[in-house]
């Protein structure tokens, strides 16, 4: 494990106040899974009736946690739900003893909560390969029972930090009737992040009134553009998992044309970014927009493959404005691209116009753009009308010192 | 650029002996086309009725010169050829600009060696999206011309070098019918390496005599197993060109089954490896082996998924048996596979069985394994016979260092 010694200089400048939302308790605990003097179990109860949707990663060795929150999700009760999540070991590539382990801890949660098994959602982070000490988990499950209370979702996302150098926290509300929603949610995640997810646990909840159906659409449509548009270092976890529930408390009814799809889409958008914010060794926060592709699905290949380009990331890490490696990124994408017809911005600054370095280029100016925190790149492809933006973040020193001595 | 202070600690003793290859003739000059104090362009005559046979980059923003040696490759001619290359600058995203200095430095090579235009071929290589200063090239051609002979190789391997940090040959004879037909190769590339192809520049002469399109398919078939299966950073170069040519000299005729093949299949890979173990930064040598596979391109999938993955990397740099990041880079690379039937070894210790921690895995074992210098990881993944073997280096803070500071 990686001592998280500073905390990035891309953090917000604190957690954010997030709005209680009705029918949602929090406890944590210190369970010892792997570290010590620190929480590393949350639990979360959702009030009876809860509507549940989520997206999960699509990696082909996913974890048992995963498999299982996979295979409960689209089941409609009025019973409570429970949401349990351990930081220190993910539980992926554990075999049987995984499987067993999760059964173990969605039993012991079902009785301690009152609630049916199938309602029980865990994730675990963390290790990959090493047996979860679900025992540890166990004893404390009653006593996180009976510590359940509104105000706890800071501590929650404490709880569930790993190489996080800060917890992530985001909120909205929304006006509908003259009555109020509110959605918050909290993320971790650092490392291994790329599509389809990230390493990043995601739970977000809200007092709105929708069916399951209605909301697990408008999360799988906001995952596209937020979650699955952000890459740290192009390695996909086994862990991924985006848990949004809504209880219904407010009473009232929402839609994707009320306001409520957009909120829940900011409250998405801006935790990812907040998760490439604590890219682990991150310096720049980088936005890449691609327009002029031949569809939006291209635009997006062509995006991720500058966003992962360790030429384009050490470039920005080292505050130089090299457009041609930004060419070579979109030429080995894969994605359809015409040389003579590129052309690229970084900020304001126009670099390159149908091919070439644009006329008035000035080096200064871009050179200038570079020794920014926020890194804006442009990219028109010149053959379409397809566009996607990604973000992502430098490689730097810091995350060759965190990945090469992460684990022991 | 970034400087060259010290060797990679993987570059072998020294540069080898390498055999004079009958009919080819070599020069170097400086023609501070970048680099001051340093040779940067190279000649190789070759004699009439050489057959010459290539591959290159399949970037979507190729160079000028690759698009100028894609376009004569193939023609049959009896006149002479030569060859010429610049370090410094790669002539790629240069518009219009780059096609004119193509055509000015082989219209003047013609001239100055008395050959077609259509038999010279050019390559470039350096700082993407610069204009190349060629009529520096084109002032030193005429005594390049006068300046050619036959021992000249080993001093062409190093005009041509860029962030490498040592000159890269290769040889190999062969017997046949009692006389001896002999291969010599020269090769440039560090970083921006991945298939398909690499930063790479690569030239390989022999006399013996075979015809081009007997040449071109043996060349196209080892490409795909040799350069085309090592990667330093998964950034595919807009310049990578490999140009075989054979003078005929030897009056050997050569095919598929009598030697040759294997040992041109020899000199590639030997390059192909000298090229990763110079990989910006390196200090490990790697090899992964994926078997069992659903074929042999699901293999080659998953094992470039292992070798570009930076959490494998650099839990390699750390020397840290960290087999779960495999597991992560198997699930993440798109290719068919089954969480427990996959194994994994590290050099001669099974790590993992059937999806799980082998019985009996001694970490310290696997540890020592990863203090090598050449780490073998094999991956098997359960469902099939498909396989491949692809080679890397590890993810250092050599690589970040070289990269944030490239180019100014």
């Amino acid at each position: 494990m990686a001592k998280i010694t500073a905390v990035s200089p891309l953090a917000p400048a604190a957690f954010p106040a997030l709005p209680v939302i009705d029918g949602v308790h929090f406890a944590t605990a210190s369970a010892g899974v792997k570290y010590q003097g620190r929480t590393d179990v949350m639990m979360a109860l959702l009030a009876p009736g809860s509507v549940v949707a989520g997206a999960f990663t699509r990696s082909a060795t996913r974890s048992a946690p995963v498999l299982d929150c996979q295979s409960k999700m689209g089941l409609v009760s009025d019973a409570g739900a429970v949401i349990v999540v351990n930081s220190g070991n993910s539980n992926a590539f554990t075999g049987k003893g995984g499987v067993h382990a999760v059964e173990a801890i969605t039993a012991a949660t079902a009785q301690a909560c009152g609630v049916p098994q199938s309602r029980v959602f865990t994730s675990s982070t963390g290790v990959i390969g090493e047996p979860l000490a679900h025992d540890r988990i166990v004893a404390v499950l009653e006593t996180l029972a009976q510590d359940l209370v509104p105000e706890g979702i800071a501590a929650a996302a404490k709880a569930i930090m790993t190489t996080d150098t800060f917890p992530k926290g985001s909120s909205a509300t929304v006006e509908i009737g003259g009555k109020t929603v509110s959605i918050a949610g909290i993320a971790k995640g650092s490392g291994m992040i790329a599509p389809d997810m990230a390493t990043m646990l995601v739970y977000i909840f809200t007092d709105a009134q929708i069916d399951q159906a209605a909301l697990q659409s408008l999360v799988s449509e906001a995952n596209e553009q937020t979650f699955n548009c952000i890459t740290v270092d192009s390695d996909t976890s086994t862990s991924d998992s985006l848990i949004v529930a809504a209880t219904g408390t407010s009473g009232i009814a929402v839609g994707r044309h009320d306001g409520f799809a957009a909120a829940l889409h900011r409250v998405m958008r801006d935790l990812a970014h907040q998760v490439v914010r604590d890219g682990e060794g991150a310096t720049k926060f980088v936005e890449i927009t691609v327009t002029g592709a031949a569809s939006d699905k291209d635009a997006k290949v062509h995006a991720l493959s500058i966003a992962n380009s360790p030429l384009v990331k050490t470039a920005i890490a080292g505050e130089d404005p090299n457009w041609g490696r930004i060419v070579m990124a979109v030429g080995k994408s894969g994605a359809a691209a015409d040389r003579d017809t590129l052309g690229i911005h970084f900020g304001d600054v126009e670099v390159a116009k149908d091919g070439w370095r644009s006329t008035g280029y000035s080096e200064e100016a871009a050179a200038a753009h570079m020794k920014g925190e926020n890194i804006v790149i442009g990219v028109d492809i010149g053959i379409g009308k397809g566009r996607a933006t990604v973000w992502t973040c430098d490689l730097t020193h810091g995350y060759i010192a965190i990945n090469a001595d992460y684990r022991s």
